[in-house]
């Protein structure tokens, strides 16, 4: 089971929304549409993609992380989790 | 014309291979793949778009802002740039 | 206590050096150099600063998140790390 | 002349302010305030520091780069504003 388990479905339609303003964007770019417009909707696409990482993370430290802690094993998952933060942080 | 009008088919081939990232982030949540391993997929999917962004950028500066310019109306294109570069960075 | 209560000297320091740049921005503006230099230290700038972000989360995560977990209000103090992580990343 | 010459007051006016925040900053942790607080805090001036470049940029491109495209100058210009917001936005 991972932390994100109960959100499958939720997070299922959030990236193929997501998909589908990827392919939006290829869309925009060949119909040469205005590239200040295709910049706006590529900070968008990238917001909703941090969102859905925003949110695994939630679940991450909510469940796995405190069950790892519960079998003294909390420490490592911090380590790990802070490096996805970082990650996240210098796209 | 668009500032990026000589790289489309470029533009086309990496958005098409962000498409199939997204996708395959789907996979790996319905794979139940390790939650971090989503995350850092994530960033990586993110830093791509946000290349794309940059390119695109660059042509319409290079490009539309430099036209503008000459015409006379490079200002309002400043201005514009510069709130998507805000939006980029505000994500 | 505090998450960070074993290393407040060394965030002291941190904190001091970041000052101490902050103070060589306004005089870099002071004798006028150059524009894409100056931005470069402030790109230099942000990063220090996220880092002490980053590690005064990994400590809070460590410590703090961790012990009221012990006391079953571990929900509530992710849900506020959450949020902080959602600021750092929209700065 | 640099592209901010005509602010020059208002940026060392604004960077003297960041530079009280992060000393602000230095007192938090001195106190021992709580972490998530001092991460808000961290978030504010990292924005606040993000808007000076932000400045910056603008008033780069509204004179130096215009300026040197006047002198045909202007594409070496522009790669190096693009590496410029590049590493603004991976602080």
């Amino acid at each position: 089971m991972r932390g994100y388990a109960l959100h499958k479905d939720d997070y299922g339609r959030r990236l193929a929304r997501i998909e589908g303003q990827v392919r939006g964007l290829a869309r925009m770019i060949d119909e040469d549409q205005y590239c200040i417009d295709v910049l706006t909707q590529i900070a968008s696409v990238t917001k909703a993609l941090q969102n859905v990482g925003l949110g695994l993370l939630d679940e991450h430290l909510r469940h796995c992380v405190m069950e790892a802690q519960t079998a003294g094993e909390g420490d490592a998952k911090i380590t790990e989790a802070i490096g996805a933060v970082e990650r996240l942080l210098r796209v």
